[in-house]
This record gives structure tokens, sequence and C-alpha cells, in this order.
């Protein structure tokens, strides 16, 4: 085998570079994976235009992407449980295993979680990974590889979904369809979800919405959604919103939007770390609000339901790359934000 | 309006005539529905050909049926909620609603429960029937009357569903593929779960089960469904195993079908009031088992999960009958149990 | 029997008079209660000083309280479920019992509730009170009529610790230590919660909290709230937070206390409808915020607790006062917030 | 240091040898315990008696004992999580970390699972135990060696409590009066049962339940249980049932003591791996029963509970032996089991 591969470095913001970088080597119990295809995500692009996120920045050279679908080529494991040659899904957060989150299964809480694609660790858009063969799926096979790269962020709708303990028969709001709208709304569909009502500013993102899950949608620079909303569910109000918009305004209009004893959760990342919010409306209508970070014990049910076709994505997919073309993908992605749903490197 | 309607009059074993008898005066609070179709439930067909089934005996004449669907002609409540005129589904357990049960939300364990069509109680296969006002939902204007006559028996489904904690991407074994197997599988599907699993007997049945909603079937008859189901499983058994098949053997073999941590629901009403059970089974992988007791609060999801097409159901109804050729249908469906999924007589 | 009683008639601020009123009629399937205690609630001590809260407004004379205990004298009810002579526990709100949330089992959110003192409502502090016989309980004859006169205000102390979800061996913390938060944190306790860490600005209430429940308490006003809990459960923050303060400044920094996956419940009306809170952290650290709005089918499991001792209340009854000392009762209570915590009148 | 201890080698039935073998090495992320104190488990009891328990042989000699706490003599871990020096509680069974069963917080069902005096793996009678880090938790300050030991029994009892999901306030019949009834029905109360009926055949074992904890006692060999629990609960049943006797006749009888839509939980290995059930109650009263296999997660709130004096376990341990006195330890507790409670020797 070859000792040398291809990957994207990034090294600050709109420097991305195509390498020749070492292969990584598989420990026990890892897995060496052939990336066939990497999920461009929001974080990476955020990445990739400001060189920082959060509390990361890029400090060094590092490789993005953890929305992988790979082949093992080396299995470091005992028994059969990813042979050599097996299509497999990636879960790009490993966590310790060991404290009192990873122990009692909310493991995306682990403090020691090390997760690929966080700088200055390495991600997946490149050609080999190694990775703990505990944090690898197999592919079902009905599916194809681009869709295995949706699991990652179908992911997070799932957990959102879990989180919101959202049962089916119940009402939804979705406030911001873009992807993360999209996909909540999708695998609340999945689960049950009657009716979707989709909320965002954008009508060509409203009118995605419309095609591929929402019952209605709701333009919340055109109309007042609250008064929208209650209206289209006869003054009671929904089971459960989800609010992915990352918005303070938005997000102070969720109370508003539920039904008394309704469950507000929160997926999208606030643009603001605190902000007015009506708490009065959580005492009164006795509501929930329930944050979202990552996901944990979601794969499975994911791939599950993509088998199954219950969860049907690919109308998320708008735009393809070939690997060599990685660099000129975050350039497009970047620079057409509002046309872009999800874009598959491959 | 007509001081008398047309009903259908048990009178003992296969002595059903249409006979010409008052129509009831609805109460305070009460609507007075003209009924426009009705399922045939297993029940109705069991007190027409038996007389009795476990505590109720047919004494004196009593009108059968449970699973309708109505227009409102008297409305005796304040305000628009049903309005003359609307379409509605009813449902037949009418609680007390001052119980500790009616009062934490699980009416349908309320001991003084009154259920329309257990003997002397009357039903529904008559032309008008006066109930209470909230004991009746407004039919969605995308659904026939025959999709709402299903909603009694999809209530029974979603009551499963709910009691076993099924969640989207959980797999499902559903022993026994008879009418209340192929209803609780389908609730399932629409609530994400996959891969459904369906067991059974009868070669016909599980024809039938494949085409509507299994993703495999087992004869068990012919092969070893614990073998099989664990085959299927690679090893690991299903998340929830849903008993519907009332057979003693059967449901014996349902701790061996789950995984570990897994959740039985038993849905038929067992032929055995006591049997040999493997309760071992149950430490060892420290299993849930859950009886089903009719439902409560499945209406309004039923509903919503049938209008959001989430729940296709129009291959359940197998036979149709005009409501004058209802002694017609009873003696059918007794003597075609076997090729006989859902009756509707409308 | 006589025909009039004395009954406490609120006119407006700080005008309450003890007058003869015609005793109420018990309808059918309600008792008639000599009332025997009443607890002073913070509630009826507000429309005392204010003549309104919230949306209520003393337009016209009426009769405040809501934490009773009384004699059956009149039982209009078939059979011995609350023969006269009984002594019992009023539940003072009554829901419609006919929709969504009576039908579900959280009747608190029923939006026809009608809530006895709530004005125009007449409330307790009378001699008779016809109420719904499903809304009495029996007093265990192990209690006084002082302890059954908690039993309202532990009922929301117990719902604080249902929506928590609260399990024993969970640790806590008590962000108020009021009447409420008093009350939450000893039924906290006899739900097994450990360490009960007390939080408040006044030395005097934190020094009650520590004498009857607390396990740790801190002055926020003297030292740095987050960093004394943090300190105290090294580093990790409580598993449960309650925050009975109604600050907006203390509601702010509840994410702060909790640990990872915790959970906060807001007992305290907030003394602002909107204010600023740190959202990030509910998504940071996968919180759940939970609202409570007074309590349903707590009133069962409170006597129980009561009865078996694990619910030790007696000291938090501050003061007595007879029945005729009325209206010196409520002057008192409004006069000395500070040292009153709870005052019963009998 | 030394390199050889003391350890009690268990060679078949009744052939307990107290021997000199070699002190193991303590690996990485792993440390040394120096034991202090061991309870006497029924399982060893059932070992030194038969040579055999379930599918478990002593082949070759082994150690037993799993109820231990120890002083941390090496610790090879990074940071000072258990520093020299600090005493702490074991847990006994060794998870893979890495299965779903391990990985969604059920680590107990975990294939896997290696469990300390499981033959051939040795347990704890002995000077010296390598054990990985994070299956030991430091012992609160305020708690004694010896109540320290019973953190593992009484996590039977509080696995068995989060199976029920037993709520403070709710009322429990605990069927079977042993070592498990008492300790399950001390964790019960200590979340908030009440009251607390417990049954068993033996007077003796009553009394002892009535001293340390029951409300009501019920000798199932001298009056009708059912018909007992009945009349004490005023017809209703009580809401959670553990079943701790192993007994057939017993477990069939626990459908019979719960009220409609109870809990019935049960914790004590069964006599026989199959027996006559009355699973038609089950749909009856729409019941649920849950299996319990050892604990999970059950450590951290039972230390609590001990710190917080809420869990009173002292009257438990009836017969105490030096370590030197080991085999003599064995032979009383298997002559007596009658009158043994925990024997704990230290």
């Amino acid at each position: 085998m070859k000792k040398t591969m291809k990957a994207a470095m990034l090294y600050g913001p709109r420097d991305l570079r195509l390498e020749e970088v070492p292969i990584p080597e598989p420990k026990e119990h890892e897995v060496l994976l052939q990336i066939l295809a990497n999920g461009l995500c929001g974080s990476d692009i955020h990445f990739y235009e400001e060189g920082k996120l959060g509390p990361f920045v890029v400090d060094s050279p590092y490789i993005p992407g953890h929305e992988a679908v790979g082949r093992v080529v080396v299995s470091n494991t005992v028994g059969p449980k990813h042979p050599k040659g097996e299509l497999v899904v990636l879960e790009p957060g490993i966590p310790c295993g060991h404290c009192e989150f990873c122990r009692s299964g909310r493991y995306n809480l682990c403090p020691d979680v090390v997760f690929l694609s966080a700088p200055p660790i390495n991600g997946t858009f490149c050609e080999y990974v190694a990775i703990a063969a505990d944090m690898v799926y197999t592919l079902p096979s009905t599916l194809s590889v681009e869709q295995g790269a949706l699991a990652e962020p179908l992911s997070v709708g799932m957990q959102a979904c879990r989180r919101a303990g959202l049962k089916a028969g119940q009402s939804v709001a979705v406030v911001g369809s873009g992807p993360i709208g999209l996909i909540t709304a999708l695998v609340a569909r999945a689960c049950g979800a009657s009716p979707i009502i989709m909320l965002d500013i954008f009508d060509t993102r409203l009118q995605k919405a419309k095609e591929l899950v929402a019952d209605a949608v709701i333009n919340s620079a055109k109309e007042d959604s609250v008064q929208a909303v209650t209206t289209y569910t006869n003054g009671r109000g929904v089971d459960v919103v989800f609010d992915t918009s990352g918005s303070s305004k938005a997000n102070a209009s969720t109370p508003f939007l539920s039904c008394r004893g309704g469950v507000i959760t929160i997926v999208g990342w606030p643009e603001k770390a605190s902000f007015e919010f009506p708490m009065e409306q959580v005492l009164e209508k006795e509501l929930d609000i329930r944050g979202v970070n990552r996901y944990c014990n979601t794969y499975g049910p994911v791939l599950s339901l993509l088998a199954s076709g219950l969860l049907q994505v690919d109308g998320l997919i708008s735009h393809r790359f070939a690997f060599d073309q990685v660099c000129e993908a975050f350039a497009f992605a970047t620079d057409n934000r509002q046309s872009v749903i999800k874009v598959v490197i491959a």
C-alpha cells in the first residue's frame, strides 16, 4: 500500500490546499478507511471563511470534514465486526468511554470528546482515515455512499427529535428552513410528525421546504409568524417547536408558537450567547425547553430509517464535486450559501 | 325529524335483526350523530357467533358496533365545537372523568368506563347515536368516511406503539398477522419502525402482510420463529415485539425474539388466562413486558397520521356492505374469517 | 343547620372584612365542607396588598384562601366515598374534565380551570365551602389539620420535583429560600435528593433553610453563587436546579449552576415577563428548562409522604391565628414578610 | 511493597482455603486497592455450597467476593482522580465500553462484561485487587467502610427502584423479605415510597422488616396475600410490586397485588426458568413487568443517599468477621441462612 495520500489542508481563511500527507497508521481496535464521500458541513465552511468557530481557532494547518463514508482497508479488530472491504459510515466524535456521561448513555456530553475536524484534530477531507472500530457503522447495502454521507447531519435531526420526545401524530413547527431545518423536518416526518409547519425569511428556502416535506410554510419576514401558526392550529399552537434558526428574535417567539405543555427544542446555535427571552410563558404554559448538542446513539436509527425509505433525503443534495475539486467546492459553497443546501464531495 | 330509525339488534348467537327503534335523545353536552359508516370488529363477530365475550353476555337484545363515523345532526353544546353538519369520528368508551385514572391521563383504565356495544350498552350499527360531545373528533376534510371508520382499530395499534415507547429507527417483530397485527405494523411504520418482521401460521396472511407493510415475514408453522428472527437480526433480536396472536405458545416465544433490554407489548387477548412463560429471560435480558387495554388519547394522533398520508390503510378494507345488508355482513365475516381483514358497512 | 356563615370578604387593598354571608348549597356530586384550617398563601397577601395579581383584579368583594382542610357535613355523592364527618383536604383548582389537557392527565393546563380564590371566584376563608367531591382527599388519620393545610403548597413542590424528573441520589440547588423554596427543598428531600444546596440573599432565610433541610447554604448577596456551587460540587454542577426566586438575575444564573445534561425547573413566577437569558448554555450543556404551573395529581402522593413521616413540615408553620383574627392575620403577614414562613388560620 | 498477599481461594464445595498468592500488578488506567471490607453475597455462599451457579462452575480455584471497599495504594491514572490513600468503593462488573449497550447507558447488559468473582474471574476476598480506575467511587468521608461495603447490594435495590420508575408517594409491596427484599425496601423508602408492605413466609424475617422499614407485613404462609394487600389498600392494589422472592407461586400472584396501570419489577432470580403466569391480568390492568439484571449507574446515587442519611442500613449487618476468619464466615453464613441478613468481613 502507498504511504501518502491527498488531503485538503486548511491553513487559514480561504486558504485550503490539496496536499500529499502521510497515511495514518491504524492502532489497536482501529480501522483504516478509504474515504469515498464527504458532505460539506456549515461548520467546515465557517472555518474556511473565518478561520475560527466558537472556541476553536485554526492555528496550524489541519484537515476539515466529518460527514464521511469509507471502505475498510485495514481492520485491527478481533473477529469479523467490520471486515476488510465493508462500506461504513463514520461517527466523528470519539468520547472517552469512562466518564459519567459516557457511562450513562449521553456520550455527546463527554467533556473529553475528540471531534474529527475540530482544529487541531484532522477530519475526513482526505483519502484515508484511521478511527476506532466502534465509531463506524455498516452502510446498509441498499444505500448509496451519498446517502451515507448524510448520516451525520441526519443524526443532528434525530437527536433533536429524540430530545423533543417527538411522538407520531404530533404537530410540529420548524423555525428556520436551511439545511438543518430541512433535515430536522425530514427526520420529524419519519418519526410521524404531522402536520409540519416550516418558517423562514427567504421564499426560496420555503419553496424547497414545501417541496421536500412541509405541510405549510410561513415567511416570517412577510407575515406575523405567531399569528400564522396560531391560525393554522386553530388557536392551539403546535406540540413541538424546533428552532434551527440561530436568530435571537425567532427564538424568543417560540413559546408563542407552542401549545400549552409543549416542547421547544433548540437545535441552531444562537447568534448571541445571551438574549431577551419570554420566560414567563414557560411557566404560564408549563413548557419544556431542551437544548441539542450534537448527538448520541443516533447512527443506528438514522441508517435504519434511510434503509426503510421512511427518510427521503435525495432532494437535500444540491451540488456534487469530485474530491480533486474540494478547494473549488469550499469556495463555491461559501459564495452561494443561499442556493446551496448540501454539497457532497465524492 | 323522524322519530324512529333502523338498528341492527343482536338477540343471541347468529340472531341479528334489522329493526325499527326510537332515535335516542341527545342530553346536555351530547351530540346526535347520523351514522355514515361502521367497521366490523372481531368482538362484534364474537358476540354474534357465541352470544358472549369474557364477562359480557347477550342477555337482552342490544345494538353491536363501535367503529363509527357520523354527521352531527344535533349539537347540544355551547359554541361551535362540533357544529351541525360536521363529519366526526366517535370514540366508543366513555370514562367517568373523575377517578384517579381519568385524572392522570389513563382513562382507558377507568373502572366505570361505559363502552358502546358492550352488552347491554347499545353500539353504533344503527342510523343515529347520541354521545358526549367530547368523545367525537372532527374528521379531517381529506379523509373518507371509510378511513375514519378505521380510527378505532388504529387506536389500538397506536396505544400498542405508545405503550411500547416505540422510537423511529427501532426494529420490530409483530407476532400474528391478522387485522390487529396488520394495524399495529402499519402504525409502527408510521412511527418510524424499521425493519418490521411479521409472523403468522397462515401464508395468505403473511402475503398480505408483505404486501402492506412487512419487510420480512416468517411462517412459524414452517420454520423456527426464534431462529429465523435471530438470523434476520444478526443474532441481536428486535427492539420491540408486539404480540397480537393470543396464542400462549407464541407469547412464550416473545422473550427469545427480543434484544437485551427490549420491550414486549402484548396486544392480543390471551386465549388462556394463565400459561407457562419463560420469566427468567425477563431478568436475564432485563426486558419490559407491557399490556395494552384499549387506548387513551389516541384519536388525535391517529387522525393526524391518516391526514398526513403516513398511515396508509386502504389495503385493510377487504369487504364492503351497505347498511341494509348488515345481517349478511355479520354472517359473511363470521363464515370467512381467513380471508376477511376488515369489513366496512356504510 | 344554620343558613349563614362568617366569611372574610376582600373589598380592595387592605380592606378585608369578616362578614355574615349565605352558606353555599352543595350541588349534585358536591360535598359541603366545614372549614377547619386555612394556610395563608403569598397570592392571598398579594391581592390583600395590591388588589390585583397578574390578570386578576379585585373588582367586587370576594373570599380569598385556597389552602384548606375541612370536615364533610353534606355529601351529595352516591356511595360512601367521602362520608359525612370525614376530614378532607381540598384541591382548589377545578378543571373542566373534557379538554385535551384534562383527558391526558395535565389538568393544571386546562384553559377553563376554575380556581377558588382567584377573583371573582370565592375561596376558603369562611366557615363552609361547597366543592366537587372529586376535588377532596381523605386526610390520613395520623395527620393534623395544620399539616393537611400544607398539602396545597406542598403540591407545588411536588409538581416541581415531578416536572424535574428528580431521582433519588441526585444533587439539587434551590435558588430562593422563601416559603416555596423551603417547600420545594423538603419535597425534594423526600424524593431522595442529596445533597441539597439552598441560595438566597437573606441570612435569616438561609439559617432557617439550614435548620430545616439544606446541606449547604449560599448567600448570593455575599458570594458568587456560581463559583460557590461549582466549588461545592467539585466543578461538576448539580443535577437539578429549582428556581423559586422570581429574580431575573438569579434565573439567568441557573444554567451555570447545572451540570451538563442537567434540568432547570422554574417554580417562582418571574418578576419580568421577558429578560436576558444565556440560552447558549442550554445548547452547550444540552440542558432542559421546565416550567411549573400549579400542580396535577399531586395530592395523593403529598398526603402519603406526610403520613409516612418522610415529609417533615412542622417547622414551616411560623405563626398561627384563630379564624376570628383572620383580618389581623392578613395584616400581620403583609407587614412581616421577612420573618413569616407560613401562617395557618384555624 | 510485599509481593504476595492472603487470599481466600475456593476449590470446590465447602473447600475454601486462605492462601498466599501473588499481589496483582495494576495496568494502565488501573488502581491497586488494599481491601478493607467485604460483604458476603448470597451468590458467594451459593458457589461455596454447590460449586456452581447458573452457567458458572468452579472448575479451578478462584477468589470469591465482590462487595468491597479498599484504599488506593497504586494509582496508574493521570491526574488526581483517585489519589493514593483515598478510600473507595468498587463496582465489580467491568463492561466492554464499546457495544451498543455500553454506549447507550445500559452497560449492565453488555454481553462481554467481566464480573469479579464469577469463576474463573477472581474477586475481592483477598488483600489487594487491581481494577480499572473508572470502576471505583470515592467513599464519602462520613461513611464507614462497612457502609461502603453495602453499596453493591444497595445498587441492586436502586436498579430495581429505577427500573420500576418509582416516584415519591407511591405505594409499594415487596414480595420476599430476605436481604434483597430488605435492601429494596430501604432504597424504595429513600426514594419516597409510602406505604411499604412487605411479604414473606417466615415471621422472623417479617419482624426484622417491620423493625427496619415496613409499614405493614403479611405472612403469606398464614394469610392470603392478595386478599391482605387488597384490604390494606382499600381494594386498589399498590403502585409498584417488587418480587425478590424467586418463588414461582409468589411471582404469579404479583399481578393481583398491583393496581391498574401498576408496575411489577422482578429482582429475585426465579427458581424455575419458566412457569405458569396469569398474563391476562397484564392486559386487563395494562401492567408493566420489568426485569432487573444487576445495575448500572447506581453507585453515585447510592453513595449520595448513604451520605445524606436517607438510606439507613446499619440494621442490615447482622454478623461481622475478621478477614483471617473468612473461612469460618462462609461456613457460618451457609449454616445459618435464616438468621443471617448480611455478613461483613473486615
